[in-house]
């Protein structure tokens, strides 16, 4: 069922939904609040966008054009909707196209800022039944590997440009591995914990392109209290 | 000036410090808590002991032997002292030796875990007056470097055996390259932060021998509440 809902924390922001696949996720608001995005930047491209959720918030940070590249047609079109509705068509662009494939289409040096919420999971991990289905690609490598997200980032961040990722931490060690590899040196991480007592389920990373050494592990962040609520950062930022 | 103080959190545990050097730092006591001892450990051995800290803390956690490795004579024979007023000399033995060259002292395959509070700054960072000086000796990589910690626990850690050291995060990517490129699989990691607003600047890792894949990054400690003192953890681990 297709639903309009608030982007919480974002001032008349609407997101339109499909209950049946999935609803944006705790994982983009913090990726959105995370990535830094310079007040000269001109051009942000979101890879694997989903529904749109990381340019919509982004687009009440930033007076850059924002791209979101989404291969999967319905939702890609959940995401027009979006667009439409916030009256955002100037400066959010939405593609119906494989990222894999994107470099063809821009210049290289193009992306000031490039992020992604990406499918955490191998092909080969958790009970992957139907590789067509919404769910499975967006949460498996199916379409869309971390490699892929850096060959891009690597060809068309702008020198010194930054991608913002989030992750989960037992690809960290991949992750920083392969960015080094690509030219994208890591800058920022905060690791994301589900309570104080847990051990950490989310990494959020930013790097930069052809950035000099120099790693900063910032404060981090718990989602719940010992009750079970959200924490004061989370629910600012869902607005509450 | 010599004195004994309590290493608190350690029953009647006492240490011997000089005022003029330097004292065991709280490094030394979040690596002892942290490191995972298990039951069936024989053999440990703790890299650039100081005056022996860490042996002293883990004797309390353990029946293993431990050996402490200190080339500083001066802080070794501190060390020595505290091993005996706490009559612990059947089980710590400490070497006034090179760690670079106690492979040459021990079998290959020996040590169930291997400790190490090493210097943390490169020969080139900061103020390096003097070279011979004892405070430059323990924070600057003049005489151990990390490089030398890894080569010496490949070879002589067990199989599945476990390094624990202790580090600044501007060192972690380059620590965690080097710890695979030795065969110790990072496996834990605590990141210790000095409030909950700041950034990180300590972090403890564990890794094993030869181990497989799968990093768990636990939760987090602050050192400091909002008021400055001691947090409960951090105060637990010193006794009060």
């Amino acid at each position: 069922m297709e639903v309009i809902n608030y982007l919480l924390g974002y001032n008349n922001l609407k997101i339109v939904q499909d209950t049946e696949w999935f609803n944006f996720s705790l994982d983009s608001v913090l990726l959105a609040n995370f990535v830094t995005i310079r007040s000269s930047a001109k051009m942000i491209a979101d890879l694997g966008t989903g529904n749109a959720p990381i340019p919509l918030m982004l687009s009440s940070k930033t007076k850059a054009k924002i791209y979101g590249v989404e291969i999967q047609k319905p939702i890609y079109e959940l995401g027009l909707k979006s667009v439409k509705i916030n009256n955002l068509e100037e400066q959010i662009i939405l593609l119906n196209e494989d990222v894999k494939k994107i470099d063809q289409m821009f210049e290289t040096d193009t992306f000031d800022v490039i992020t992604s919420n990406p499918p955490y999971f191998k092909i080969n991990e958790g009970n992957l039944v139907n590789n067509n289905d919404y769910k499975t690609i967006a949460r498996h490598e199916v379409l869309m590997e971390i490699d892929d997200i850096l060959r891009i980032s690597k060809k068309l961040l702008k020198n010194n440009g930054v991608l913002g990722i989030v992750h989960r931490p037992d690809r960290l060690l991949e992750i920083l591995d392969k960015m080094r590899k690509y030219n994208i040196e890591p800058k920022r991480i905060r690791f994301i914990y589900p309570k104080t007592n847990l051990n950490c389920n989310m990494v959020l990373i930013e790097g930069t392109k052809n950035g000099k050494q120099g790693l900063k592990i910032i404060p981090p962040l718990f989602v719940h209290d010992k009750e079970g609520n959200y924490t004061n950062e989370v629910t600012k930022m869902f607005g509450k």
